[in-house]
């Protein structure tokens, strides 16, 4: 056995892959060869969910034919809105995802099928339907009329309209096609890892996706960007913020939206990418103050502990100003994910080992009943 | 960073624990410092849950406490017995409780307390009303009138009649009792390892243990028990078992029920345990025939492969014999296991560290969309 144990299994490698790594030296992203942040940049997030899908970017052809065959499974089985409908109107957004993703496996005919070919198809539905959920699942909570998809829009455009209601300008849809795509993998945190353990048993795609979303769901991970957000709604200016992350610190209370394990001291090229349109967003909707204030905030964080801005801290005003509720932002976190989570289960699925590690017992021993 | 890769975290230690351990040099399965097996031929199974809750064997009056309270939070939401009945009809078993419990964690007041008291009243919750899950569970799918709890029988006889519709013998709840017992903890499986995950990001006890069911769905994990009976109903007789089991070694095709990754060349003490349980159930039975089967396949899996029977092999006749339909074999073992899931989830909250591990990237660089 191992003699060394890494609590969080800090620096342990835990799969191979080819999907993505965290070049932490270069500051890199990388998904399948590319540098995300030029990929946000330069494609839409559909050219990236066919390249995590298919290992190489899709040419025109092939994005619009993916965009085709996920248009064409839009829609949901009217018992999964029954069950949105009778969840308790004060459940949090990611248990209704994860009710709802959970109750829509067994509509899949190709559910125990772990082949490549058919967890591709799988994978293209959960695209399709995983934002429909989460619009018609807030929806149900709120107890609103459903917005259903409309195919006349595209994917991305699509998305926030089923959440807003309102079609978005062509700033408002880039801006969050570079959102997706920056939220759309990340090497193995922690609900890519949950996700590839659970499928290491040869479960399906669902359950790991299910047990994804209840990973994300932890203030440590993906519950950061709504946690951010409610700090600088809390804050209302540049002084609040000041105050109140100053109080924060002295109560050596956590500050979300900075840091990340992996990252270390520097900067997360992701933030540098929501600041950016941030500082274009707020300027269209006459909020450049949300922006300062943000602004104010990293300049602190960068003097009291010399931490940078994570993604989630820069991500949250952007859906703000996008007009998402809060509830929603880490539920859209998830729904962009749905496609880098489904293609480490599918890698798991092709080169799978049983996951199954062992402890150091520290409890009593020689005791009798 | 650690520059050993051991595929599935062989051996690799991923977390202190007090809970339990597989002392594999004594084959010993150690459960907060008891040996699990003669906690199963001395007490109940609600004295194991309230050992590994509170570390140490309740008194009579502690466990008639604990009994009480579990009572007292039988039933379901009325909601939740909707859910059920608007599932698929072909849905899963695993993926029925999977849903479930995601549904019913919104019903909890205290879903988002972490503290050692209220998950340890959530762990008890899930105790009364995970068999309940189960049960109405199939009942939905198979479109049958739900079984009630009642609580006049003993927790153990209860979760077999509201299974059954039958009020279980004597003989069938203490062998029911000793199988829960035997799959109620197991330092760290595939599911628990995937719960305590989760549960590391702050996430709530109920996502985490939606994850343990995803976990133990897999055929590689919980659902070897139904592949067992399955084998064993298809073999029909000895001689129908020894051509079964060598056409499959032939082919090279993984045979359920044998060896355990931990265990190695070792027998599964638990295994002997719910043998010697088939025998005595067989006999009352008048089913001498399946256990003389299962014996013929233990000696030839021994004899072919020096591999020994795990805990699976000799459940899944018993259950068979107990009544429970194969469908339920899993999810059984999930009910059981919850308790020492929750355990560790609790165990993670108190001394937390956010799983977070890396990777080895084996794809391309430097690509350029």
């Amino acid at each position: 056995m191992s003699s060394s144990y890494y609590p969080g299994l800090e620096n342990v490698i835990a799969s191979e892959t080819a999907i993505s790594y965290l070049d932490v030296e270069k500051e890199e992203i990388v998904v399948r060869g590319y540098d995300l942040i030029e990929l946000a940049q330069n494609v839409t997030y559909l050219d990236v969910a066919g390249l995590l899908l298919e290992g190489s970017l899709p040419d025109a052809d092939e994005r619009n034919k993916l965009e085709e065959r996920i248009k064409w499974e839009y829609g949901l089985p009217q018992n999964i809105c029954s069950i949105l409908r009778l969840l308790p109107k004060k459940t949090d957004l990611m248990d209704v995802l994860r009710t709802g993703i959970s109750a829509l496996a067994s509509y899949d005919e190709e559910l125990e099928d772990r082949s490549k070919e058919a967890n591709t198809r799988k994978a293209i539905r959960l695209l399709a339907k995983v934002p429909q959920l989460l619009a018609n699942g807030y929806q149900a909570i709120t107890e609103q009329a459903f917005v259903e998809p409309r195919d006349d829009l595209s994917y991305t455009a699509n998305f926030l309209y089923m959440i807003t209601g309102q079609v978005p300008s062509k700033m408002e849809e880039t801006i969050f096609d570079q959102s997706l795509i920056v939220y759309s993998e990340h090497e193995m945190p922690n609900s890519t890892f949950a996700a590839r353990v659970i499928a290491s048993t040869q479960s399906d795609l669902y359950g790991a996706l299910t047990g994804a979303v209840a990973s994300l769901k932890g203030n440590l991970h993906g519950g950061a960007n709504e946690a951010v957000m409610e700090m600088l709604l809390e804050a209302g200016s540049d002084e609040g913020l000041e105050t109140l992350m100053l109080s924060k610190l002295a109560r050596k209370e956590r500050i979300m939206g900075f840091g990340h394990r992996v990252y270390m001291k520097k900067a997360d090229p992701r933030a540098l990418l929501m600041k950016d349109a941030l500082d274009a967003l707020a300027l269209e909707k006459n909020r450049s103050d949300l922006y300062t204030m943000c602004v104010v905030g990293e300049e602190l964080m960068k003097r009291e502990k010399n931490l940078h801005p994570n993604l989630d801290y820069y991500a949250a005003p952007v859906y703000y100003l996008l007009g998402i509720p809060i509830d929603l932002f880490t539920p859209v976190f998830l729904a962009a994910r749905t496609i880098g989570v489904s293609s480490h289960v599918m890698e798991q699925h092709a080169h799978n080992r049983l996951f199954r590690p062992r402890v150091h017992y520290t409890g009593p021993r020689n005791l009798h009943p």
